[in-house]
């Protein structure tokens, strides 16, 4: 099938517009026409090589919102004219423990990423979301209902599914306190779900004037944290912390936060190592710990509990000819809160 | 009443004997005579201040079992003759929730030190079991049976305890693989109390030389970490590892080998912090947790269950005039595996 979308020729290049082939329909796959492709800032690291090398040509994107156009002869999951979502990943073993067990992200034998990576066959590059149409097997997709807003539904895809999945493992819901560290495209998320949760949910900021979104989505205590002092006046309270930044911080101020038992789960990956105070962890009996994603069974968890709680990501629809400028946008924390590209323009 | 001990007068000094006061039976003290104290790192580092400023004169010692000699005019728990057991802390607030739920070493108020501390009164210095006699609430001592030899059971009250508390709490048992890093003091701890829970127990160790012993303690796998190579062959493998060293290693390597869902526990602290690269924490969605001794019910469970499964510690019996030879020994690593004062030289 033929198809347009954006990409990048080689690392560190703009992205610009691109022809391209689809591969024709598996007895599993679904065709999908791109409704909103998230801006996702690993799109641009991936490009960029901050996390070291990649694979072109790349078409990025790993938060797809479309609508199924055609199906495979042994489809069952989906009909045409269904509104469906993919993520961070197209495939992976099927056989692994952790596959069985719906945690494909930790698939024994890795992942197949939606872009900058290779199919199964270990030859085809994946080629991602910032395009017209896809090609993904059922198994890998899930169904978005239409009383979701399908501009803010598509950062769910990877930004919503990078704060649910640590809210669920940890058990934040009603009596247990949670704090988001950073309210940006994956805090703001964060934010939404504890609260929905149940959760007594705080937003750790050091920008004063978030306090009014803050509360808007959801967070009963704002807690500007430009002053070093009015951290310490919260030690030992948080059952759960998530580092929800991208940048560089010290965690241990964070770390003395935590309650007994409590963990601060971080999510993404900065240049810089984490370093850890052993005393912050020995007392309390504290953890640091890591999430990653979500696996396919926990995304269309997510998709149903923010159709019924009525959450979706704030967003800035652009047109695909701005993407070269949304990133730089994105790199410089200008958005609120993700930027969706809008399909009809790849 | 009058007893004798050893004593730093100050700090970075050697240990000198000692005649002091120990307080009046209180209505619920017991007041025992010293069979033997085990010699803890700690004390080291306390005395030399290599934790932070100390508090003298300092009588150390954490590790103590005795024979109650009197008892306060309330004691229930225990009886003139009664071998009994005094670890790290001899009180706390009793009123908080993690002393209501026995967890009174993470006491909102923060627990009592045996030594190197004051009592609740705030003035009063603690002093501890480098003494022949020694008075303590028999809310924080234990019964200790007259089956487990009492030499050997005195390093369970710091050097056990540290160990099977993370591990009873992380659930090592039958179907985990636990693994333990270092083989000395807490490590040959560790080792008996992993495989007596069920768990499969291999032993890390930079000292091929201690196979024998690893194998004698119950372990099922040695690796020689001398080869980084082989550490990488046994990556995604460990529900649990626990760090028993008192070195500044690099525990990334170590991490890589945690299963989905491991955690690997730290129990010391040393100068430097613990450096963690996010992505061996996002893999896997692993943790970096850690563990401080354990509370009274669980220090009476940990002596109930070396009781019933023959486990104490191995040690070297000294006597209390060759101390300060035993701690030059103690930091050069140079016994098998804790050095026990015999009380009767106190």
């Amino acid at each position: 099938m033929r198809t347009t979308g954006y990409v990048a020729h080689a690392a560190r290049t703009e992205l610009v517009p691109f022809e391209f082939e689809r591969r024709e329909l598996r007895a599993h796959d679904v065709a999908l026409e791109v409704l909103y492709s998230g801006v996702c800032h690993s799109d641009i690291h991936q490009v960029r090589e901050e996390w070291g090398p990649s694979l072109f040509p790349m078409v990025p994107g790993h938060e797809i919102i479309g609508v199924v156009s055609a199906v495979g002869s042994q489809v069952s999951k989906f009909r045409v004219g269904e509104r469906i979502g993919v993520g961070v990943f197209v495939d992976s073993c099927r056989r692994c423990e952790h596959c069985l067990a719906g945690l494909e992200q930790f698939c024994d034998e890795g992942m197949t990423p939606t872009y900058n990576g290779y199919e199964r066959d270990g030859v085809t590059l994946t080629l991602g979301g910032y395009s017209r149409h896809f090609v993904v097997d059922e198994n890998y997709a899930v169904r978005v209902p239409e009383s979701l807003d399908p501009a803010g539904a598509a950062p769910l895809l990877c930004a919503g599914i990078t704060l649910y999945s640590p809210l669920r493992h940890w058990a934040a819901g009603p009596g247990s306190r949670v704090a988001i560290i950073g309210l940006g495209g994956l805090g703001h998320m964060g934010v939404q779900f504890a609260h929905a949760l149940g959760a007594e949910t705080t937003v750790f900021s050091h920008s004063a004037a978030k306090a009014g979104d803050a509360a808007a989505l959801g967070a009963d205590h704002f807690v500007d944290t430009s002053d070093p002092a009015t951290l310490r006046s919260h030690a030992a309270r948080y059952d759960l912390i998530i580092n929800a930044t991208s940048a560089d911080i010290d965690l241990n101020p964070y770390l003395k936060l935590l309650a007994v038992d409590g963990t601060l789960v971080i999510v993404g990956i900065s240049g810089i190592p984490v370093s850890v105070k052993q005393q912050h962890l020995l007392v309390g009996r504290r953890s640091l710990a890591g999430s990653q994603i979500g696996g396919v069974a926990e995304l269309q968890e997510m998709i149903d509990f923010c159709a019924h709680h009525d959450i979706t990501a704030q967003v800035e629809v652009i047109d695909a000819r701005d993407i070269n400028h949304a990133w730089d946008r994105t790199v410089a924390s200008d958005v609120k809160y993700r930027f969706v590209i809008d399909g009809s323009t790849l």
